[in-house]
């Protein structure tokens, strides 16, 4: 690991590994915008965007360089064969070549890896709760199906069950956002991806990475707290097309060929 | 104004009056999270933060404790009548409440009141440029009606129109995130409030404010830049109960009090 010691910043924290999958859309600047702010506050983290594109987006370049913080923007367009698919495992290429990055040019064995989508809302206590993570750790997610929220069941410091409504028959019932896993796992299990199976990434992820529910790691004060939730942006329709015949001189031009 | 000087901030710098109304939602405390690790970027700010509701909630407190910003927690319930009508004027009591303030509390005559709803996104280029407002600034708003965006069209450095697809019949058709005032204007023009008119709070205001369209400071590069979205936030439903005979007794329970 670099140390490179800000003020705030212990020489031995572990680096944190932020994988955040992404893709056009209206939407995606402004998701971005609010993480890459939260992002600028937690010292000692490795950054890794990840498009279903073809080529990366300019917009989303110019935000990252914006940050300061450490971090590489790449592509991973989803497969063919999964795009034809009706129901589709979104992130799971991106998340993948995440994982094949870190396995290939990690620095810091101690450091952890999250998966962190675009329009979750992250509290900044979160991230001192991923870097504790030894194995597996895992927290509750807020605003997640009927339940309203998904965590581990715990008892007496232990992970005893899950407390999730999404499907079922899964060994482990959890949100993408609800679980840090550590570099050495990942580098212990070469085959430990994710797997293109719509509702089962998660716990085949975890299933392929040989996690064993006894040394799930309960954080955030025993899963009592919530500092993650899966909060979601409203979809907005493509925007109507400016009249350049009135506009085509002025700012509104400018603007609109920023937002299509 | 108190002249308290972090590195990076200069003692020059006009105060930002930022008024939030809020009100008791499930996504409240995520909206508001992220809202806060935004401002807690932003030097020289006051942070009005004011619920629509009896009493303060207790979680919105403890947040805005923790964030270091100097803020301001109070109530402004909607007067009855408002509450009675089928389109209420949402947060007008709110922000009417915060001006009160500031025209009895205000401590520096430079500064600029912006109005900032809780789930919003706002870029941090965007306070560089309210604070730059002398009398009554204007920016594009990112995500906008069928448009996809609101704006001032500027032609020459100046604002000749406006380019937004909400309600007709408006002097000022801009949305609420997309202009800031100075303190003294708000001084000047005491009886300059926001009406209870649905749709036309943001016009009303101003008109009571007596601004004229030639003094509007067009911002953000001659309003070629979006700064600011009108970010909407997914509501979810009521979480379903949780049943108590099976974790009445684990963090499940402790999880549920925080959510309902």
């Amino acid at each position: 690991m670099t140390l490179v010691v800000n003020p705030g910043e212990s020489i031995s924290m572990p680096m944190l590994y932020i994988i955040t999958p992404t893709y056009k859309r209206q939407e995606q600047i402004p998701d971005l915008t609010r993480l890459a702010q939260t992002l600028m506050h937690v010292p000692s983290i490795m950054w890794l965007v990840i498009e279903d594109a073809e080529m990366l987006n300019p917009q989303v370049a110019a935000l990252l360089r914006r940050t300061g913080i450490k971090y590489l923007h790449m592509l991973a367009p989803m497969p063919k064969d999964q795009k034809m698919r009706k129901v589709k495992a979104r992130g799971v290429s991106n998340r993948n070549k995440g994982l094949q990055w870190i396995r290939e040019n990690f620095v810091d064995q101690n450091g952890v890896i999250y998966f962190a989508d675009d329009d979750n809302t992250y509290d900044l206590r979160l991230f001192d709760e991923i870097r504790s993570v030894k194995r597996v750790g895992m927290w509750p997610v807020g605003l997640l199906t009927s339940y309203g929220m998904s965590s581990p069941v715990v008892k007496n410091g232990r992970v005893t069950g899950f407390y999730d409504g999404w499907v079922a028959n899964r060994k482990f019932p959890v949100d993408m956002a609800g679980f840090g896993v550590s570099v050495s796992m990942i580098i212990k299990n070469p085959k430990g991806n994710m797997p293109y199976v719509p509702g089962y990434e998660e716990d085949g992820f975890l299933r392929n990475l040989n996690v064993k529910i006894t040394e799930i790691e309960p954080k955030a004060e025993n899963c009592t707290k919530i500092y993650v939730w899966h909060t979601q942006t409203k979809k907005n329709k493509a925007p109507a097309k400016v009249n350049a015949t009135i506009h085509g001189q002025d700012n509104i031009w400018t603007l609109y060929q920023q937002i299509i």
